[in-house]
């Protein structure tokens, strides 16, 4: 949606709730990009930058009542601003397609489900990235209750403050992504992930094939 | 000047450029407080609480241009929400007085003279820590030239990615510095700190006479 005149390749992000498989097909989408000869750089969220990586640690390590909703919303922002502007933007200005696994969506859907206004949210990452928004967003979706499951079962006791939280937790987590979706039809779209991953890939492809050359 | 009824306690901040010596005048003030039979809480910024401790880390470390200017403001907003609700708030509401060494103000200086403007400084406060403000703020009032050079010969090799900065930049702050305790005369209040520790803690003492019970 946010393409300055500066801006010249397409940002795309996926989305979702825990496990929905944003990272195998982020790097999927990677490759069917790079096969078509596009150049593409694969991020994510929170880090990606060194200064949001170090933030990431902050975020996803402790306890879960580690940090407010509110100095959560603030850590992320901040790390999404240095992300923004040291490896985002240069990326698309260099005419790079950047693939970012979660972005702004999952801030307003997990910090929205932990009682922080969307605007609030919003206006956060107008002050830090002005206000970046993808050229489209792939939501997976999958019921929050199979997709915990299956990162729980990933992560072991490695999962972080946010797998841990509760079922109720993440029934308003996907309830906010739906917002989202129905609110920016145009820019986010909602592929099923509770297929194999290579059907998965194809249905994320045919939503960006208004956007590839 | 925010004291909602659940807060009892007097919340006192001292603010100033590198080497005013707003440590030692926190130290000697809370002394002083506690020899009338206040109960004291002493604290300081960036940090105060553990999560605020470990942004503080990744503020003060690493080259000057380690963050943006809106970056190092969210990471700011970040560890003052979480010092506010975590410490700041509960020792006020339990009657204690709170003496911080910089607060708010060192953020609209500081962040000031790196180009952000103080209405969304003060919006990302009002985020955070719902614009808690200090009953009665001291900014200790010294050449920045001179204060610079005595934190640069206190720190040495330690000093941080605020002291390193250039002279123009610590003018700047001072500055920002004047024009808030301009704008604020009762709340902020100039004590020169061109003088012996004792006869700059009377001074201080002195500013807050009104206060003390």
């Amino acid at each position: 949606m946010t393409s300055p005149a500066d801006i010249v390749g397409k940002f795309i992000t996926l989305e979702g709730g825990e496990g929905a498989g944003k990272s195998t097909q982020a790097r999927r989408l990677a490759a069917a990009l790079e096969e078509r000869g596009l150049r593409v750089v694969l991020t994510r969220e929170p880090g990606g930058s060194e200064g949001a990586e170090a933030v990431r640690e902050l975020l996803m390590q402790g306890d879960e009542r580690r940090w407010g909703p509110r100095a959560e919303a603030l850590l992320f922002a901040a790390a999404r601003a240095d992300h923004v502007e040291k490896l985002i933007r240069p990326a698309l200005k260099d005419g790079a397609w950047v693939i970012c696994d979660r972005f702004i969506d999952s801030t307003r859907a997990y910090q929205g489900a932990s009682g922080i206004e969307d605007a609030a949210i919003l206006a956060l990452h107008a002050f830090g990235s002005k206000a970046l928004l993808p050229d489209r967003t792939i939501l997976l979706t999958l019921p929050p209750e199979r997709g915990v499951a299956r990162a729980t079962l990933r992560d072991g006791e490695r999962a972080d403050r946010f797998i841990a939280r509760d079922a109720a937790f993440h029934g308003r987590v996907a309830a906010c992504f739906d917002h989202i979706a129905e609110h920016e039809p145009e820019r986010v779209r909602r592929v099923d992930a509770d297929y194999g991953a290579e059907r998965v890939t194809e249905a994320i492809l045919t939503e960006l094939a208004d956007l590839l050359p």
